[in-house]
């Protein structure tokens, strides 16, 4: 009987221990900057994107191991994206998952480069894959760039206190959160050696399941307690973001999230081997309760 | 008879037309961030960097076609390190060249970003290249990362206000600077196919070559008049910045400079084909007055 909770437990411990030993130690020269990436770098993330993506490679019967480039490189440049959005020019948040951010501890410019280096880091680590590392590295480079998560980001910057906007709000899903999971799953099944099929089924898990990650987002957000949560809500509504409830309200949202689940479980038919964690993680998204 | 303000304005040319090509267009969605991206990378660089990755693939018999993609790539990428140099939370700069620099027009938070994707374009460029792409990309994540430019830079932050250090200044110059000087060359054999012997003619080139630039600026900020540079001098001394004058003396840097450009033109008997374009490269480094 597989078990999601001790998957997730166990991949997020491997990541952490690869990660540990592929980052420059945090003595390295300059000991600072290595220090603030690391500060980040393993701050309790969930780490969800390596997670997926190894789990895509075993869909295609490899072993997790044969993701470890591609999945060290998606948590580094997931980070990168985080030390940004928390800047002062940015969001200007203080703590995230109750852990000072990297510019309250180490300063602006510090975390700046941090963040900058963070992503070079994850370029190096994609490029030393044994197998399709030039495709993973194209991957990973169109997701992380103007016309992927960072260009999804300046549109949710742009989407705030404006008028509720089902095609901003498409883009914004897709690019600045979409992008990564599907790069993630699509960068597993290449280090995997996986079919063309297996491919196009990663590409349609991962852009299903990774809408609905952030419908859930967005509900809970809408609905769920501070308590629950661990941290604020109706913060959405307060800022008046493009949000799924903004645009679709709270029973389209719903319905919209059920629907995404069932896509990206269809889309699993097409691997050939265990898709097990794929499939349990999915409903995961829905069921959450924070 | 090589004549070489010919040869830059003719590679100047090149590179601008071809980015203008390969960068998305100023009204791809988001139009903000891809103006804002343009604005940086057609302010009016040198773009010493792409004309020395072409040069060196010249030097192995190569057109300059066949260094294009990381022609290109390095330049996206040391325009990137330019936007956060700027940012307030580093240098605070409202002009660069004359030019208003990317926050003052289009705000920090879209230059932040702008010069995040200018680095993933880098890499998706890099990876685009015909012949050893991914050696290429190996090249440029090492170049660019933490043990690179963006240490570099972190020291040159540290070293503000601190007594003259031989030892951090070389770190500084060899990395902020010399990291991507070295790699445009690098990438430029590779991408030629060169021989081992021209990689390593090509690196100790761009080392010398590198830091002679640096000690050139140094003396300039220095000993010219303000009219001269067509900017502030006298400015390292005044943020008792480390540098080659305040380590080495006046007399001593002269001295480093000429020895540096010897080396640099002793390294290039081992190109197979035309060095004449790095040569008068290497010259014009110590003769320049601006």
């Amino acid at each position: 009987m597989f078990d999601l909770q001790t998957y997730l437990a166990d991949g997020a411990r491997w990541i952490e221990s690869e990660l540990d030993r592929l980052v420059p130690a945090a003595a390295t020269r300059p000991a600072d900057l290595h220090a603030a990436m690391r500060h980040s770098l393993f701050a309790g993330g969930k780490r969800l994107r390596p997670i997926l993506c190894a789990a895509c490679a075993e869909a295609c019967g490899a072993p997790r191991a044969a993701a470890l480039f591609p999945a060290a490189a998606i948590e580094c440049l997931h980070t990168y994206t985080l030390i940004h959005d928390d800047l002062p020019c940015m969001d200007d948040d203080d703590l995230r998952r109750g852990v000072p951010t990297c510019h309250k501890v180490y300063g602006e410019a510090t975390a700046l480069l941090a963040g900058d280096a963070l992503q070079a880091l994850a370029f190096e680590l994609a490029a030393q894959t044994p197998v399709a590392a030039l495709e993973i590295v194209r991957e990973l480079a169109t997701a992380a760039g103007s016309r992927g998560v960072v260009g999804g980001q300046v549109e949710d910057m742009l989407g705030e206190h404006q008028p509720p906007d089902a095609e901003r709000l498409r883009f914004i899903q897709q690019h600045k959160t979409g992008d990564l999971i599907v790069c993630a799953c699509r960068m597993g099944v290449r280090a995997a050696g996986g079919s063309a099929a297996a491919l196009g089924a990663a590409t349609r898990y991962a852009a299903a399941a990774g809408e609905a990650f952030q419908v859930a987002d967005d509900l809970l957000n809408a609905t769920a307690t501070a308590a629950q949560l661990g941290k604020a809500v109706g913060t959405d509504a307060a800022r008046e973001k493009t949000t799924a409830v903004s645009v679709h309200g709270l029973a389209g949202a719903k319905k919209r999230l059920n629907d995404l689940v069932a896509e990206a479980l269809a889309a699993l038919a097409d691997f050939p081997d265990d898709v097990a964690p794929l499939a349990a993680l999915a409903r995961h998204v829905a069921e959450r309760k924070n």
